[in-house]
């Protein structure tokens, strides 16, 4: 696909193909003609409807697209999708996927031993926030099973507590299985949006005092802005004395536990009562593919019709009861083709990489005039703002927080039109709106490091 | 894949590939070798694994897997799939996937206008257990906004409604959200598997002069063992007379909206709040493809780094906040292709196809003896015993039920070991095991319906 009839010139140089082409909504829906219709068409029509649904489409696995934490591309993993798709099967019964049951439990294993655990259990949900809201729903059976039958009216106030940084998830999860966001405690954070586990103890105590019961403590690895890593062991510490579940989402950091060198982001990750990890981030095992272990059982509905008793197999072995869902999509078998393919080391040598060009993007940051960055990353977030030259110097001014607010936009939205690259942007905080640049596409190349930096420059410098 | 090559032969004639290779878990898990390991393996050894992995699973797009519903392949459906996969994006907002969020919003109306609304809203889910909850997230929420924050605490006890043949996924999800499975009150069926209106508005009376708040009656369009239609056009009496949301699970049932001779069938789905309706099931999309439709517009959460609002374009076109899922997989394409390649003309006559084809098998099964129908079908679920030779004449036996609910167990289970073809089996209620044999599949012919009664009785004559 990025062969040379498909560079394209930027500035009198050849670069690769676009990341996007940029239509307004209007115009894309008129070119893309989606209207149903009553009536069928030619496969010469159909075709060419592929092709501009691809054309139009943003190129998530091209090495400039630093937009999110998912994107890049591995062949094995693509090819385990193509797979899963052509057997289409549901992976609830043994008897319909006999493959994949065993296939799921194996990785699972894979996955928790990398954690540090040898038994317990775990199943593949549809993204990081089911995986979130299962603990959830885990943590509060486990302290109160009649919760299941009777409701939450049965049971006292319950608090779960996290960090202002964590993922939304865990306050939409609390709204949607009746928790309530109120009752979502934030713990404060370091300057680095580390949790404060004098502060988590401290809110505990409060949240107790008020009569209600926490249950719960959702830390992150690797959060969603900053990659910030929460102190586990530290946490586990507070968790034990107050007896609490321990969640750690991993959604995005978890991928570091493959690596010799920098799995001690998540020392005492070992002590928690669930995690989950999306291997469809760092990974780049596709959409979706997310994680959630346990060491403890789930619970389940019986379904007489699906999980009938009296079958001629291990009933043990029909894992559709452990979910929420009923029909469930086969996410294992891309992630296992592509740890077969790579191995394990292979998949910690991508870990090491993308830390190693992240190292190298700071220190081309540093050299350069305009790059201000928020603070030196602990994982693979970069997180900075572009100065434009009018503005350097000029930090006193008393328009400058806003004016700096509005650069970030700007260049993105240059940088969409001209489809050269896509990277996000975001404000935190007190902090006006900011780059933030993720590095994990083993795609990815030094060169693409420069061509960023020099990418924001060209966009940026007039502003 | 099924050319004259991979024919076998049964019984001295010649039949399609098998549809399994049975093997017992141990076995199996020792022929796929699936341990991960640190080191990777090369090509040769992966592509053997692909292999492997094919030869070993259910191959459901087989025109004799009859075992649930979904199987059967599009091929148009099966390109999106890959198409898809390729891309790799995430429909949260427009920025990363343009086309896609167009092309929801298009399906989604497509898909309404078939329920008979020309406004609404909708969203793409994980399976129809999920769809199912949001739509009881929403009544909740619509009845009482301060739950997200407070949480069902700050609520009157609420109760939900359904029949007994209803989804497993009505509890499960009441128990998920919080409300407990106690809340789930079961409305009485007459014997064709049907919701009573009548005891409905009963029911809804007794939970009132209990002090508990009625919200949400969940009514079942195709119920999963029997396919029964629960009659909307009178339960939407009951619902507005007591202003509860109704919530129609057409997971299975919903593509008969696009016939017109069967869609009456569904009369007065449109008097409905939501309506869940699985793609992926008798319309053969693919796993996963499952929509939620309503008339109300949903709950979003303020995810500022996802959803800036600075943005350069429309961002009512950022879906993300709809859904309780971040990330979310493209689940439109493959429907959208597939609806674009034989038109709602096509999909319709897919539909009448499969009533045709049951009644063909239904008329068969009256001509043999040792088939007993539970009823005649309502929909192309067919349920019914099959009583071998030796157990005929003999109903008044007091060990004939005993005897009967033994038989499909041993006949699945021939039938998995010699990989002819699959059908599924449950009992209900005080109705010991019968077999659900589910026809939709477009590969489907006369031919296999009558292979499927033959072989019935190959591997049943001798009980």
């Amino acid at each position: 696909m990025h062969n040379n009839k498909c560079k394209k010139l930027i500035n009198g140089k050849l670069t690769l193909p676009f990341v996007c082409e940029w239509k307004e909504p209007e115009e894309l829906a008129q070119l893309l003609d989606l209207e149903l219709r009553a009536t069928g068409e030619p496969q010469q029509r159909l075709l060419q409807r592929v092709k501009d649904v691809a054309k139009y489409s943003i190129k998530t696995s091209h090495p400039r697209f630093f937009n999110q934490q998912f994107g890049g591309v591995d062949y094995h993993a693509l090819a385990g999708r193509f797979l899963t798709e052509t057997l289409n099967t549901n992976l609830f019964t043994y008897e319909v996927a006999p493959v994949f049951v065993l296939m799921e439990t194996e990785v699972l294993r894979g996955l928790r031993q990398l954690v540090g655990w040898t038994e317990g259990d775990g199943i593949f949900c549809p993204g990081g926030s089911t995986s979130n809201m299962y603990a959830m729903n885990l943590a509060r059976y486990r302290l109160f099973p009649e919760v299941k039958s009777q409701g939450v009216w049965s049971l006292p106030r319950l608090t779960i507590f996290t960090s202002p940084e964590s993922h939304y998830s865990v306050k939409k999860g609390a709204a949607f299985l009746g928790i309530g966001t109120d009752n979502v405690i934030l713990v404060k954070v370091d300057d680095g949006g580390h949790m404060i586990p004098e502060d988590l103890d401290t809110k505990i105590n409060v949240a107790k005092s008020l009569g209600a019961v926490p249950f719960l403590v959702s830390c992150t690895s690797g959060t969603t802005v900053q990659g910030a890593f929460d102190p586990l062991d530290r946490i586990a510490d507070v968790c034990e004395k107050h007896k609490l579940w321990m969640h750690v989402d991993a959604a995005w950091g978890g991928s570091v536990l493959f690596s010799e060198q920098h799995r001690h982001l998540m020392k005492g990750v070992d002590r928690a009562n669930s995690v989950a990890w999306n291997p469809h981030k760092m990974l780049i095992a596709g959409l979706q593919c997310s994680a959630l272990l346990l060491q403890d059982t789930t619970v389940s509905a019986n379904a007489t019709y699906l999980f009938q008793q009296d079958k001629f197999y291990d009933v043990n072995l029909d894992v559709g009861d452990k979910s929420v869902q009923c029909s469930r999509k086969v996410d294992c078998l891309k992630l296992w083709l592509m740890w077969k393919a790579v191995g394990s080391t292979g998949l910690a040598e991508r870990v090491d990489k993308a830390f190693f060009l992240v190292r190298y993007l700071v220190e081309q940051m540093k050299k350069r005039e305009g790059f201000h960055l928020l603070r030196d990353p602990e994982y693979v977030n970069v997180c900075f703002w572009f100065i434009p030259p009018s503005m350097r110097g000029k930090e006193g001014n008393a328009d400058y927080q806003d004016r700096l607010a509005k650069v970030a936009p700007v260049i993105k939205e240059r940088m969409m039109k001209q489809g050269t690259m896509m990277v996000g942007y975001q404000p935190l905080g007190n902090k006006v709106n900011f780059f933030r640049v993720i590095v994990f596409s083993p795609l990815v190349s030094q060169k693409d490091m420069d061509f960023f930096l020099d990418e924001i420059e060209r966009l940026g410098n007039d502003l």
